[in-house]
């Protein structure tokens, strides 16, 4: 039996330990929904950032450059925070540099885990399924919001558990993950109602964004898992 | 209308503003089910401290002292972890000096709020009266367990926090508020069975503690309120 953990905030998450662990990077709304998106749509690398600086630097360069801050595209980049912008006619076989304002830090302080695969409800089932294989021990960390637990994330981390529980190969000894199952099964009931009351979506509906926030909890549309490779993101083979 | 918000474990504290706030402690099992047991059998004061040198050098000095650790008393100590111990004949109108895992820690890191009070489920309704009546923000602090999220405290904060938004007199904007009630009126449905989902109450039981643990989740048994008064507790008049 492999143990499943799920860390609600990247500010907990010196609590645990990864170095044997497959970590499942988790910001639905919308870092890793997008990161998803771009390997679906063809992107060949994906070099995430933490700073505008570091992204405006690669910007200067050459490179194509994805960058939000609190919702919104800075304005010296070739995209924002969007997944309908990332279309395969402006990425396919591309490299993209990506900084957003939760999802890229998560990845980067998760480096010394076993693996990192970035998950979404995009690919809820091929991420299940490719873990089910690893005989690993799973930690989900989820990006939460402003450091804080954000629901829609944690919801994701009830909806992976849920499969992984599944399999009969995971167990887990610990309350975040049965919450979540019990949450996900709750809410999974009718999700559409549901995620009205999730403060980030009721934010994201304000700013116009409905048509996004809808797209980022439709399950299972690809394949793909976005995996770490040394500093980039690639597509898991 | 005042806010509601919960911190999920003081791990997170550093996230909140409570200056003006109203603080309430949570650590069902079980340093806030007892205190709130130790006001109700008539205990005059008590002297939360955080490490055991400090409660052992209060004993030398002639003063009572429950002290635990990991769920087991400590040797030098008068009184362990059990609600059960603390009889009004041993304790009424006396000082007690009182060191326990987590819940004096969270006591301690609360101090700069505007209000420090004492809940648990014994005392729900009396808290969420007393809440009521005092037009301020209200911060919901969760002691977790080992610095992590714990179901029992979480269950406590959903179970006040409903109590509350029942008086029209609050509102909130926190993804933690909205589950904690979800799950808390899921959980209500059949309380006695969800509890026992829960981690912290596995292991207490598999340590023959299954009549406290119990204990812990009785709802308004108790009118009291232990309120923080510079470093000490008393009862709130």
């Amino acid at each position: 039996m492999n143990n499943i953990e799920i860390c609600l905030t990247p500010k907990l998450f010196q609590q645990y330990t990864v170095d044997d662990k497959i970590v499942v990077i988790v910001d639905i709304l919308r870092a890793t929904t997008i990161i998803t998106t771009l390997f679906h749509n063809g992107l060949n690398k994906l070099i995430p950032v933490k700073s505008l600086d570091e992204a405006k630097e690669y910007k200067k360069n050459g490179f194509l450059v994805a960058a939000e801050r609190n919702g919104k595209k800075v304005d010296f980049a070739d995209f924002g925070n969007s997944p309908f912008e990332f279309t395969t006619d402006k990425i396919k076989d591309k490299t993209l540099v990506y900084s957003s304002t939760n999802g890229t830090n998560t990845i980067n302080i998760a480096k010394q885990a076993e693996q990192v695969i970035i998950a979404s409800f995009l690919n809820l089932s091929s991420v299940s399924e490719f873990l089910e294989k690893q005989d690993k021990d799973i930690l989900i960390l989820c990006s939460g919001w402003m450091g804080d637990f954000c629901t829609e994330d944690f919801l994701f981390a009830g909806a992976l558990s849920t499969l992984l529980m599944n399999t009969n190969k995971f167990s887990f000894n610990s309350d975040s993950v049965q919450v979540s199952i019990d949450l996900w099964n709750m809410a999974n009931q009718n999700l559409s109602d549901y995620i009205k009351t999730i403060h980030q979506y009721k934010r994201l509906v304000d700013f116009g964004f409905q048509e996004i926030v809808k797209y980022c909890f439709k399950i299972d549309i690809t394949k793909v898992i976005p995996v770490l490779d040394n500093d980039y993101l690639v597509e898991l083979q």
